[in-house]
């Protein structure tokens, strides 16, 4: 929430990339249709796998009422809510989809109280994107080290000291050539 | 190390204040001076306590090869190292200073070999400050919410929905500050 186009698209390609890697499924930015962010996103999922949704534009409060109409959980991530190790194991326990909100400083009251954990990681001024990182660390119990991204034209191969990308297919091989 | 004066101050400010919340003695922010980020940091501090400190503008190969000369350790966070669960209980084991260097994409290969670690948050193409907020909760071994930030103007208090924020007296100010 709370994104401006231009002067935010680098923090919300932050967040997009950091949800993606620690295995969310998608991300919903309100208010602010933004194709550039959702076409950078795409670019990323495209070389890199996975099946990570992007969507700009819709009305917050539309997207938190639908998600909860259809049994969905809302947790928000912000500085002033209960601290993560107080309320993780219940959070984990629940099954329903979560969807998880981030955004500026300037968050309305009124999404305190839609929300059903405010969650804070560590009580102090913090980026959205790091507390976003740590969350989903914890909620999926640091294990999205193992995550599949299937489909993918290119692979990172990790390495002590070099940058080593596997490239999938030839097809992919001969586009990226052409790049 | 990349920061683009301008254009990546919110970035940067993220990188910091992410260092800081999580455990962090301070950040350098290399090449660049930026009097705005800084003063934004050093804002946060005043405020929030604690003595993180944040210096901008010195040549990065300079400040590794300092830092390794008094005996500290440098790791790099990129999306192309080892993974972060196979190498942090050797990087935990040691007892030096940490240097951890993060930036954008576009990190020079040199500083590939100057690092005595390169190590991924996923093999995936990641926010460096996502990936920072990870790294520094496993460096802690999740206890950064533990930490105490002295000196503090105002305090958080964790609320389940609402945002409560306690001004710390001046007395207590006063008394911190002797200490």
């Amino acid at each position: 929430m709370g994104h401006r186009v231009f002067r935010d698209s680098r923090v919300t390609t932050h967040v997009c990339l950091t949800a993606r890697a620690l295995g969310a499924s998608g991300v919903i930015i309100a208010n602010s249709p933004d194709k550039g962010v959702e076409s950078s996103v795409r670019e990323v999922v495209k070389r890199f796998g996975g099946s990570f949704q992007v969507e700009t534009g819709p009305e917050w409060r539309h997207v938190i009422r639908g998600w909860k109409g259809e049994g969905g959980k809302v947790l928000h991530l912000t500085a002033y809510g209960l601290p993560l190790p107080k309320v993780i194991d219940q959070i984990q326990a629940v099954r329903a989809d979560l969807l998880v909100v981030v955004g500026s400083e300037k968050m309305p009251g009124e999404m305190f109280k839609l929300a059903d954990w405010n969650v804070s990681v560590t009580s102090q001024p913090m980026s959205e994107v790091g507390a976003l990182a740590v969350f989903l660390d914890w909620y999926h119990s640091h294990m999205e080290f193992e995550l599949d991204f299937p489909g993918s034209e290119m692979q990172i191969v990790p390495s002590k000291e070099g940058k080593i990308v596997k490239e999938v297919s030839r097809v992919a091989c001969k586009s990226l050539a052409l790049d």
